[in-house]
């Protein structure tokens, strides 16, 4: 496998992208793009972009926060996303800014991008999914579902699928049901939400021990599931 | 594969069920109920019996209504199930007659039991798992998940998976919130629900054209990504 950093830029700010990609596959191969949590493009995202690169895609580990900057406690990651969140179109040309960048790349087949999320980057694809992004498939791990800009009708072309703990204060059942009726009320053609029991917010990532964030637990079972759940979205529209 | 009618029990209730397993295959194996829609047991729950027996799965498809009754149209559906949800404890009883069944079965293993149903069938699966029935794995396909016994803390053994549409009438969104608050206040150890966005009733069965029941419409992606994730969730758990 090979793995490169790649620079691209969002109007002023550069961001410092990780892209993964078996070097030895022959042709245009569908790439997915992968949205950091509010940590920033870390060890996280790339493992999990290699992992998407062992699984045939282009992965490309987009970077939200410019210069790959990477928060050190809870106060900078409520900076940096706040930031981001109170400008939702900044936000989205950011994210869009890594769609193009991928999309240009020589070994992908850019009718065929798929991105993935976590926490905060859960609402970025999610954001991107709402502005009609060229998007075949769009989940979300334990990302806030809520948003500033809620999907206009038949704008969404993305399959949509959120992947959420069923005991995450950020994303409590009120915002689920205000996501759904969203869905609903935006008529998107294709949208998914599974919703686990007994899971806290971040449960894809070990690191979640509750000690930065008290609400952020792992869990082997809803990771496993929920990547499994992404797979098979995958392998249907990618 | 084998297919066989299986005639047992529930009090004085004459019950008609269909055994469907590989009987080439050596040595005990998880065993698997099918509950039927409100039309009663016929060539739907029959054939999900063979599909499960294909997977390598030992499958009875039960028979709740005695004699292997079918309604011939709605009315008759609604008399039916109406007798069963109306006394919980009797549609508990016919319920566990078919696993008392399967787990005496030679080829099967009594500690890996699953059961999974269909319509009404699902609200049978879900008052076996409150019941605290010995299920590894319990799954409703567009079943309705209120109850007239909700789960008491601690009682319920299997990991339960409610696969449901959106836009299911039978299941409206009211009513999945009031079931997670149900799993979550009964403390229950491993529960999902997913939700399929512009999905209706009956969602897995081809025959759902809205001609009986206006509510009721196949979904060839809602079926297909259901029986998956409860494929998924069989190899997990049993």
């Amino acid at each position: 496998m090979e793995t490169q950093d790649i620079d691209y830029r969002a109007e002023a700010v550069n961001l410092g992208g990780y892209l993964a990609f078996d070097e030895t596959a022959a042709g245009r191969r569908p790439g997915v793009l992968v949205f950091h949590e509010g940590l920033g493009l870390g060890e996280f995202a790339m493992a999990r972009a290699r992992m998407l690169a062992e699984l045939g895609y282009v992965a490309l580990a987009a970077d939200m926060f410019g210069d790959r900057r990477q928060a050190r406690n809870l106060q900078e990651v409520v900076k940096l996303v706040g930031d981001l969140r109170n400008e939702p179109e900044k936000l989205r040309a950011r994210g869009s800014a890594a769609l193009t960048t991928i999309a240009a790349l020589p070994q992908v087949d850019a009718n065929r991008i798929g991105a993935i999320g976590f926490c905060f980057g859960g609402s970025v694809v999610l954001e991107l999914a709402r502005d009609g992004a060229d998007l075949k498939a769009a989940v979300s791990f334990h990302g806030v579902l809520a948003t500033r800009m809620p999907a206009a009708s038949g704008k969404v072309k993305a399959s949509v699928l959120v992947c959420t703990g069923a005991d995450d204060p950020l994303a409590p059942p009120e915002q689920v049901k205000a996501f759904e009726d969203e869905m609903r009320g935006a008529g998107v053609r294709d949208w998914q939400v599974i919703s686990y029991g007994n899971t806290l917010h971040g449960f894809t990532n070990p690191a979640a021990d509750g000690s930065m964030m008290r609400s952020a637990l792992y869990s082997a079972q809803a990771d496993r599931r929920s990547w499994a759940s992404m797979r098979s979205l995958f392998e249907e529209v990618l």
